[in-house]
């Protein structure tokens, strides 16, 4: 499967750094500029083969074909809407009461940031920190989902950085609900590709600041997993084809500084590098 | 101006209350049925006038007119991101500490609900309010936007109902954040039309539960105004054309039952009307 390293983000243009085929019945989407136009395409090798039609619904691959290492990437799709699941690893949990329920929140969809484009920290943040997390990308229009149902209606998954103002969340600044610590622009980043067919619940996590790795985890310790938190959500709240759910984050998290790196890899999907600003 | 009053919501269709022509430079836009099509039209006393092009930018009046009285309204615009502010009324906040800044919160976009459709309880819900509120729809792409220039980004208002469950908002039952408490399906009235070139800063609010008065306010009483609102919402979140800001609740509020009617009524916008089941 193609996989997009940090060396290869760190240039301007994205290089494919393995061109070994995705394994069978694993298939990689991307988003990138067609034109100005926005267009998805799967990955093969070191080509992106475009699609068209409804990725969710019926698409068709076409003849037309592009390097892979010439396209900046976009996050990979443009969604209704963005939900994110708080305290679902017990190890950011600690000594805190793990939750009954999956315990839910909104991002506004104008946060999510590209691979490799700038987290920008807002002038008067002081404690803007990382969260590597899996996100869930919904393809189904689904209401009241059973567990079978939910799992049915997860397209497939990609990287994500839920990240998060500390001081608004909780901090002398807590603001009554996290929309700024959680949803400032840029603090949605968003990518590469969206992976299916993978086991969903046994990818490994990890996350890297300035190249060294400050968290590392795997889907397997989460406390709700995704077809369960697919299921909870729409018995509330109708999810729309595209719809994302980012699953929570493992550890503990710091500090991020202008200048500083922050790359969020997963197995089998590769990963997502941002540079904050 | 033409005006939508709950006897003429409790029929089928609605029908236009008055047919008195809009004051000068004041527009009411709805949106209703085309066939199967979304479309936005003008009210010109008892008709609606079709209009054609990107209500927020450049539209045409065409010569094609219906029935307002023939037409299902729906809710008057689809956004991409729904914004509320809570704890903005004196009459609401009672013995708490009145917020420094807006407080902020997301309802997702899935729970707008039409002008005259079903707010649904939830079936584990025991404790479901509504809120009257003022709607603040954006106009303008805008991002840290001075006080003047979040004035002129405001396209117009409409009535909207915060409907909130409160047991999973403070109660035994508490969320760690409100996403059903303020998202859940149908938790989003909003109507029956968008209308500029009103005073904002001067409307009075009632909102009526089975037809007595349970609400009652003016929006000279908001403790932060709209464009204050607006203004500061967009140091940190962008907010796009067709966005929409529930500007929060004045008074006290009570528990709804299935059977019950609910309307939101605000000066020179006319009705929102909603059954409960």
């Amino acid at each position: 499967m193609a996989r997009i390293t940090r060396r290869t983000l760190l240039a301007a243009a994205p290089v494919l750094a393995s061109a070994a085929p995705a394994p069978t019945g694993v298939t990689q989407f991307v988003r990138y500029l067609r034109g100005s136009e926005p267009t998805h395409g799967i990955v093969e090798g070191d080509l992106i083969r475009r699609i068209t039609g409804d990725l969710f619904g019926s698409f068709k691959t076409t003849k037309e074909t592009v390097k892979f290492s010439t396209q900046k990437l976009l996050y990979p799709v443009q969604p209704s809407k963005v939900l994110a699941v708080g305290l679902n690893y017990k190890s950011h949990i600690g000594t805190r009461t793990p939750p009954v329920n999956p315990e839910i929140f909104y991002k506004p969809i104008t946060c999510l940031q590209h691979p490799g484009a700038d987290i920008v920290i807002p002038k008067d943040s002081k404690n803007t920190h990382y969260e590597g997390e899996l996100v869930i990308v919904i393809g189904k229009h689904i209401r009241n989902a059973s567990a079978a149902d939910a799992k049915d209606a997860i397209f497939g998954v990609t990287c994500g950085n839920d990240v998060s103002e500390r001081d608004w969340q909780n901090g002398a600044q807590k603001d009554l609900q996290w929309w700024r610590a959680k949803g400032a622009d840029t603090f949605g980043p968003l990518g590469p590709g969206i992976v299916r067919g993978l086991d969903y619940a046994n990818l490994d996590l990890s996350t890297k600041l300035n190249g060294k790795v400050v968290q590392h985890s795997n889907t397997s310790d989460l406390l709700f997993d995704c077809p369960t938190i697919v299921s909870f959500i729409s018995r509330y709240v109708t999810l729309l084809p595209g719809d994302l759910i980012y699953t929570g984050t493992p550890g503990s998290t710091q500090r991020m500084s202008p200048g500083d790196t922050v790359e969020v890899e997963i197995s089998g999907i590769g990963t997502l590098f941002n540079r904050v600003v």
